[in-house]
This record gives C-alpha cells, sequence and structure tokens, in this order.
C-alpha cells in the first residue's frame, strides 16, 4: 500500500478469481465457464462491429435492451446491460445498501459480496447457512435489510423455490431484495417474472455462464423501472460507455440464437446427473446442484489434497479455505467426455494414494 | 429516483455523454473520435479472439502489460488496465483521494471530474482558469490536494509543460498529482517519462483518441509501482476481468501497429492546423490546441445557434452550456474532407442567416 492511499479502503481485501492459467494445458473445471463455443453468429456479429471500433458505443444500449426486453418479457426500461454481472451487482450494492439499510447475504455464497460491501463501506451480516447448506427462509423474514441471494446459491448449487423468494420480498417492502441468477438457466426458476408484482425486486443474471461469454463481460440487471433507473444514476456517474461495442452485438447474437444456448443447458444438466451418479460411486457426498458445478466432499481424501493432486495430474478444480467448507471442492460441469476424463483422473488419483 | 436509493447518491448529477446518434447520418465531430479506422491487424485479432468466448479474460492483462510496458518504456508493474480511462480516473479518485485529500481540478476540464467526486464523496475545489483559458501553474503548487490535470485539457486543447508539471508535483509531495493524457498523442509531452523522478504522479491514458478504439473501451493509468498496485487493489475489489478477451486482443493489436496510429495522428495535427486558419479566416478566435479538437468562438453567431444549425444539416459538434463557455463550441478534428465539408456548412449557415 502507498502512503497516499485512501484509509478508506486500507481495509479492503480484493477478491481472489479463480486461476485462469493462460498457457490452456489444464482441463478448467474451476471457473464455471461454459464448455460450449459461442454460437457461429455471435463470431460474425463480432467480426462486423470491430470494423466501427473508432466510434464510441452507445451508452443506452439500445439494440441490447430491445433484444433483451423480448428474451425475458420485461419492457426495455426494466433492464439494463453491465459489464459483467459483477458491475450490475457493486451498483446494486451502491444504490440500494448503505448505514441505513445494511446487507444481508449467506456465509457460503460468492465471494465478492462481503468485498462489494466492504468497498463501498456497507455494513453486513453473513447469515449462516443451514447444517444442509440450504438457506433458512425464516433467517430473511422481516429483517429489514438489502438482502442478496444467488439462486442457484454458489458454490453449493443449491436453490431457493419462488414462494421461498416471495415469502422473502414480502416481509422485507422496504429494503430491496437482490437475486443474483448467474446459474440459474441450468435448472431453478427465474424471478424475473415477480418484477412487476414486486417494487423492491431486482434480479441480476449473466452471459458468462450459459451464454458462453464469459471472455466478453456481459452481465445484466432486470427489475422494476424505478431501480434500474437507479442503476442507471450510478452508471451514468461511473461509466456511461461500460458496454464495448463488440460486447454489445456479441450478445445481440446471443439473444437471437437464445436455442442453441438453453440446449447447451439441458446437455450440462444431463452431464451434472451422469457426474453426480459417478461421484457418489466413488463415495463422494455431492449436494442436489442445479447449477452449472458440483460441490462435493469425500470422506476418502481431503478437499484440498484431492484440488493439488488433480492439478498436479492438469485438472482444475475450485477449492475454497474456508472452514465450513474446506473439505469440499467445486466442480465445473463440462462435456460428458471432460466430465469422464475427470472421473478418470479421480480414480487414478485414489489408487495411487491407496485412498 | 425510486424510495429505496440511498441517500449517498441522492444529489448525484451523472455525466452527460457527447450525442451518440445511431442512425449514422451525421458528419460527427463531437466527440473526439478518430476518423480513422483500427488497422486490418486489429480486426485479425478481435476475430481470432472471439472463438474462445467462453473462457474468462486473463485478469492480470499479462499480454497487454508487457506490450504497454514496450510502448511506453515503462515496468509492466508500472501499468494497469481499465475499461476506458473514465475507470482509470474513478480508481485513482477512489484510491487517492478523500475528506483529507480532497480533490483540486481547472473549472473549465473534463466534465467527468466533478461526478467522480460526488460519486466517492469527495470534497473538490475548481481552480477558475486565467482569461485566456489557459492554467496558471502558481494555482496548484503547495495547495496540498490531490490534484488532476488533463495535458491537453479539454475542451481548450490547451497543453502544461512538463516543467510546469513538475512545478505542481514538487510542490504538493504528500498528494498525487493525475494527469489525464487523454489527448496527448496528439501534440503535448507525455509526463509517462517522469514517473521514475516521482512517487507521486499517476499518468492515464486511453485507446479512444489516438488508437481509433472509443468502440472497445481501453484505459490505463501509468505510474510508480506503489501506486499501481494500490489501483490494482480498487481493481481487484470492483471488476478483476474488467477487460474483456476482444478489447485486450485489440489492445495487443493496436500497440504492435503503433506507426500506423502515430502517423494518423501527424495528420490529424495536420488537419487542425488547416482547420484553425479556415477558422480565423471566418472570423473566430480559436484556442492554440495541441489535441485532436479545435475550442472556437465567434462574434458572429452565437455558440448554441452554430451548434444547433449545423446539427440540423447533419454535422454534430459539442456544445457546453457552462456559462464561461457557452459561446465556444469543440469541433473533432476529422479527415481533410470532413474538415472541408464543415467549414464549407459553416459557411452556408453564416450566409443564410445573413451574418
Amino acid at each position: 500500500m502507498s502512503r497516499f492511499f485512501s484509509e478508506k479502503y486500507s481495509n479492503l481485501t480484493p477478491y481472489t478469481p479463480g486461476e485462469q492459467p493462460q498457457d490452456k494445458k489444464y482441463l478448467k473445471l474451476n471457473t464455471n465457464e461454459s464448455p460450449f463455443p459461442p454460437s457461429p453468429k455471435v463470431l460474425k456479429a463480432v467480426e462486423e462491429e470491430a470494423g466501427k471500433l473508432e466510434l464510441y458505443s452507445d451508452p443506452e444500449c439500445e439494440k441490447l435492451r430491445e433484444k433483451g426486453a423480448e428474451i425475458f418479457s420485461v419492457k426495455k426500461n426494466q433492464i439494463v446491460f453491465t459489464n459483467g454481472s459483477d458491475e450490475a451487482l457493486n451498483f446494486a450494492f451502491m444504490a440500494f445498501a448503505d448505514e441505513k439499510s445494511p446487507l444481508a447475504f449467506p456465509d457460503i455464497t460468492y465471494g465478492f459480496y462481503p468485498v462489494f460491501a466492504l468497498l463501498n463501506n456497507i455494513p453486513f451480516t453473513e447469515i449462516p447457512l443451514k447444517d444442509d447448506f440450504s438457506i433458512d427462509v425464516n433467517d430473511y423474514v422481516g429483517i429489514n435489510k438489502t438482502i442478496v441471494i444467488a439462486n442457484p446459491n454458489a458454490p453449493t448449487g443449491l436453490a431457493l423455490s419462488l414462494k421461498d423468494i416471495e415469502m422473502i420480498l414480502q416481509s422485507n417492502p422496504n429494503n430491496v431484495v437482490i437475486i443474483d441468477e448467474a446459474y440459474v438457466d441450468f435448472g431453478a426458476e427465474s424471478a424475473v417474472k415477480l418484477i412487476n408484482d414486486y417494487e423492491n425486486l431486482l434480479v441480476t443474471g449473466t452471459f458468462s455462464k450459459s451464454r458462453s461469454m464469459a471472455g466478453a463481460r456481459l452481465g445484466f440487471a432486470i427489475g422494476p423501472e424505478e431501480l434500474i433507473k437507479d442503476l442507471n444514476t450510478i452508471r451514468f456517474s461511473t461509466n456511461p460507455y461500460n458496454i464495448n461495442r463488440m460486447t454489445s452485438a456479441a450478445g445481440v447474437a446471443a439473444f437471437e440464437e437464445n436455442g442453441y444456448y438453453m440446449n447447451n443447458c439441458k446437455i450440462i444438466a444431463e452431464n451434472r446427473t451422469f457426474l453426480k451418479n459417478e461421484l457418489e460411486k466413488l463415495g463422494f457426498f455431492v449436494l442436489p446442484s442445479k447449477a452449472n458445478f458440483l460441490f462435493a466432499e469425500s470422506e476418502r481424501i481431503d478437499g484440498e489434497e484431492l484440488y493439488l493432486k488433480l492439478k498436479e495430474k492438469g485438472v482444475l478444480i475450485r477449492h475454497f479455505s474456508k472452514e465450513r467448507i474446506k473439505n469440499f471442492n467445486r466442480i465445473t460441469i463440462g462435456t460428458k467426455e471432460q466430465t469422464e476424463k475427470f472421473i478418470k483422473t479421480v480414480m487414478e488419483i485414489f489408487e495411487e494414494e491407496g485412498k
């Protein structure tokens, strides 16, 4: 830290992204990317747009909002696009949480929530998940806090029902409830259909997982027009051109190819069932995931040891050092072949280590 | 504003970007874009990268930093890349200014500075430019504030010498001095060469102007390693994947084609001289610009009227309503043909209006 660094941020512990080795030699099952390439139409759209890079992008994201409104059956003014859903979350934390409206989220969830809270100097409460890693909805009823829930949750993969989410929305009418749907397309039910019923509901989403665009950085927030207006006040005070031309064009094309991506999600869900079964055959305890990853542990091998042995063998999965989940690993669902290779490598390790 | 919007931001007035009409029918001389397309190598790099969009980008921006270090003769750890230089400026304001280190910048300068200050709740002083719109360096000597100066300044185009900048750096040893070099490649002297001499110097730059990449959103900050480390603390707490794959690849290719872009800057500087002469022939008062725009006024026509009449005729320039400069307009330097068309249109207006 330099002697010029503002005291405001002196206690900040930045987020640690999953490893992104640039040499490409790993089977990468650590950051919940899609194993499927973007649709050829996306590539074509990007190519066309690259020739116009000398001109600024549209700060209103008109075309993206039109297509997004179509796909999600919302109005154009009920959606805003961001540089990844991280930016949507940060903007939402800024807009709807502060000392008077502190934050609440589960103790085991997306690791960026506490970082955004610290960054924006917002007090926060981490509410422990139940022993089975599920959310106890009663813990969120009438707490008068700005609530953020990943649904499905990460890294557990467990999903809440819309009925549960409505209970939280109804019992906290003076606070915004943010539902982070980064993984919703893999099997959970989206809360987007509730945005006209609750003025305090904000849903965030991303193109990084189900739409094979982690490298393009495109996210969004959907909610009542008034909330989206507030997010735009923050966006236009931070980075009005947050979405570049190429990402914008890729996003429009991806929306047009929605069928391709939703079919990929189905394949992932099938591979998830396959992988869960295989892991259980090997004696793993696996949470019932609705996301594109599994969260699993085994009594046969320590979580960190498994992660390290796999890494030695060219397979990356995600290990978290947090006490409560340190024996677990999060494994991204890849193609059938990748999933088979992963299982084969785990079996090799068990054999070599005499587990 | 919704009833959920944090009081912290209730007085926020977002930045107003220059008009970005999406119908493409205007001669666009209003947002200081380059009239030259990106190099073909940039297009090729983008096309190649679009095929890998399903994978996250490199949060360390390794390749960009390597190339950037080469181009600017700095170390890899003395540069950080951002989503446009707006993000670099916002991060720098966050990191190096607060109640204890309030901000100071000219009254007439880039309109985003006061917005970033309000966004981050940083007190700021706007120091009036001299009557000739130049900066009086003495106003910044020993003021013990975090100083931000656009060099050349916008929308005036006037540049400070490095000697003046050093005087500001030396006399404010306990504050960071941010030199915003968005327009430096068109004729001013860069302060990058001073970063090893002053621990309090931070230089920001952008690919939006001289490198024909406004639509790709790529900016950077260069400074002593300790300052860059602080900016990375903010970056990794906000958006570690702030640079998407396509923009990153475009940036690397643009650095490799540096000669092409620097030659374009020379052409722009020639066209600037041409346009200044033409405007002066028509009786305009034109500031001596070192940027890719001219700031000009005429007693023959009101600033806003000229802007509106030009818009009617399909030519966009930038008008600011701020009292002190409301008779001026900022005109982006285009190609020779665009410049000629602009002058012709101004002459038409004078004729039609009997000015």
